[in-house]
């Protein structure tokens, strides 16, 4: 019988002793023994929980309990949460986590004394909640020179652009609504600002190239400055608009990553993935694009994903099998240096400014109803040449979005 | 170092030879030492190929040779395959294939051979070419109740659907072209009958169950009957026609599987798999519904697949990590007690008839050019009563296909 402890009784907590419990059959046969939750840490009581008595205070507990052979963090945090982290891994626990901030921020290291300890650090449901993304990475794409992978990895995010999309309505409106519904948070910063979607990027980077990939360098663009307007320009050019991550995989050992919204023709991939959903493609030069979907978020995906990976630690107890990446960084490519072409709304006095800047490009988008402004899609063209000029036409850009 | 053996050099064979040698540096960091193709058995001889020099004819050789630690089956069949594998997994050589056959025939022996002999078969390409969908199911998805799986399951096929699609070909005809770019073979039978796309789910299927499911009882149907004219009514009805393998796994442990052309409506997720590639939807409990998508077919995705296997079987030698499923048969419920809605197209002059036997249905659907004849969506029905009221009308039923 393995036995496991689960710091952290939120949603993630609960859901995974929830999954541990219902399919109890299920883990076992794949475990190969009994996978029991012994304890619960957490600072708080639960009168009345079914398991009220689990529920325990202190850490060292936990830690001094030769019996527990696998941790699930799911505190959250990069405080507490690395600390409880790096004292399980080096009393030779295994931790799983769906905690994507610690694992961005110190996952070299953590890696690195499980592999010492011969134990494992996982954490499958860090990036795509539920979607085996990582395993897919570590255990299955492995003759591959992946190329490129790229992704909507917040479910929040998506969420509200497949609201706005659907409803015309303008992104204040629709985060109000998904903040009520409990879709966003009412700190909604981490999501709408990309961070979140960063860090899950920066994981997926790190794993590819065997080094750290510093989520903080990553170039980073969210959603608050797209409006209902964006959407209607989008829809009259049969396309949409999508928070990317991507990150491509030079040759030279660089990367090229960012997070921004991306207007995407229709007939993409990810224009099928909405709401809370998420979609990653990864390219290989071998076996082409692969691509996984699912929800990528929510109390019982996240859940699935780490009790898999305490299944895969019970399998494994006493092996190393966990992946691990370097502390060494890895350059990031200026991404000014990147070319591709770009949507603008301008305003319409100044269209022929806007002409003489970007030259014919594919020529204007006007709206019906767009009276005072228009749309336009640029020529293919370096990051930083577009930047300077929309800085020279000011005010008259109303606002801009990278083409995919 | 990890020496290999493999057995065929056509195309998955030399194919997996390539994937080796050109990413010869990925697949020694992924399986910890490098991965040597020592010998290739063929009945041919290759001269000027870069590996002459391994092709042997005799596999004695290869089984007597305690450095082969992992055989790669290329061969295909279920004869001389079958006899070869169980040597190697009786030598205690693991065994990594694409030969969905012979898994779909003998997978529980053989299973069972490499569990009792510490070795491991493994065939991650012989469903969904370079999707991870074997290893998704075995190591990912390991806290999950799986409730159903579908899939577009075979390239060939859905290559000739997605071209009468959009050429509004007849199949005859769209199968010519298929054969003449390489995409169908001379006899197409196993892709176009869908015996090929059965294997692949009775794989899936006993994979899910741990027990055997039988590919021969498996209701299965191709893609012979279906016509440019069903494809003009799925167009009118903003719906499109599809391959599709299913099964559905219920509470008493009983399975109810088909391989059958479904209408499907343009929002669906397998709208979007197209040409060669493979689509797969698998559902879990917890973490409901997860995709995964690529290319299904074509030597270098296959190929990226068995190496895959290869390094997994390195990188765990010595210890069975594979999956195991019984011999012991899976009960198929009877498709004739599934329910569903049905598309048929019918002589103009039986309408009174149509309507009288099914009901008002959602109605008619009649294609400007359509003179003749007349779409109609009946209502939920058991699959049994269908068959018997269309048996009933006789030749006035010109076509029918299950809607998803």
């Amino acid at each position: 019988m393995a036995k496991i402890a689960v710091l952290g009784y939120g949603t993630v907590g609960s859901g995974l002793v929830e999954v541990l419990e219902r399919n109890s059959a299920v883990a076992r046969k794949q475990a190969g023994e009994e996978v029991l939750v012994k304890y619960i840490l957490d600072l708080r009581d639960f009168p009345g929980d079914p398991y009220e008595d689990r529920v325990i205070h202190d850490y060292n507990i936990i830690l001094n309990d030769p019996e527990v052979s696998v941790v699930c963090e799911a505190m959250g945090g990069v405080g507490a949460a690395y600390q409880f982290t790096k004292q399980a891994l080096e009393a030779g626990k295994s931790v799983c986590t769906s905690n994507k901030e610690l694992v961005a921020k110190h996952g070299a290291k953590l890696l690195g004394i499980a592999a010492q300890k011969s134990c494992n650090y996982m954490f499958e449901a860090s990036v795509g909640g539920g979607i085996p993304i990582i395993r897919a990475i570590n255990t299955s794409l492995v003759t591959e020179r992946i190329e490129e992978i790229t992704g909507i990895l917040n479910g929040t995010t998506n969420y509200i652009l497949t609201r706005m999309e659907r409803e015309g309505a303008d992104y204040g409106q629709v985060l109000k609504q998904a903040q009520e519904l409990g879709y966003a948070e009412r700190n909604p910063e981490a999501d709408v600002e990309g961070w979140d979607t960063c860090r899950k990027i920066a994981i997926l980077a790190s794993l590819v190239t065997g080094k750290n990939v510093d989520s903080e360098k990553i170039h980073t663009e969210g959603i608050t400055g797209i409006s209902g307007a964006d959407f209607a320009y989008a829809e009259a050019a049969d396309m949409t608009v999508k928070l990317l991550a991507s990150c491509r995989f030079n040759e030279d050992g660089s990367v090229r990553a960012m997070v921004a919204p991306f207007m995407i023709s229709r007939d993409h991939y990810f224009a099928g993935v909405n709401d809370v959903f998420n979609g990653i493609l990864v390219a290989g030069d071998m076996v082409g694009e692969v691509s996984f979907g699912g929800r990528g978020a929510g109390k019982l995906p996240t859940a699935s994903a780490v009790a898999a990976d305490v299944v895969n630690c019970v399998r494994s107890r006493g092996r190393n099998i966990s992946c691990t990446w370097k502390p060494e960084e890895v350059r990031l490519e200026d991404p000014g240096e990147s070319e591709r072409r770009f949507f603008i709304r301008a305003s319409a006095s100044e269209r022929g400014a806007v002409e003489k800047a970007f030259g014919e490009g594919t020529g204007f988008v006007k709206l019906p109803e767009g009276g005072g402004e228009f749309g336009f899609f640029t020529p293919v063209m370096k990051e930083k040449d577009f930047d300077e000029k929309c800085s020279a036409l000011g005010a008259a850009v109303l606002s801009r979005i990278r083409l995919a």
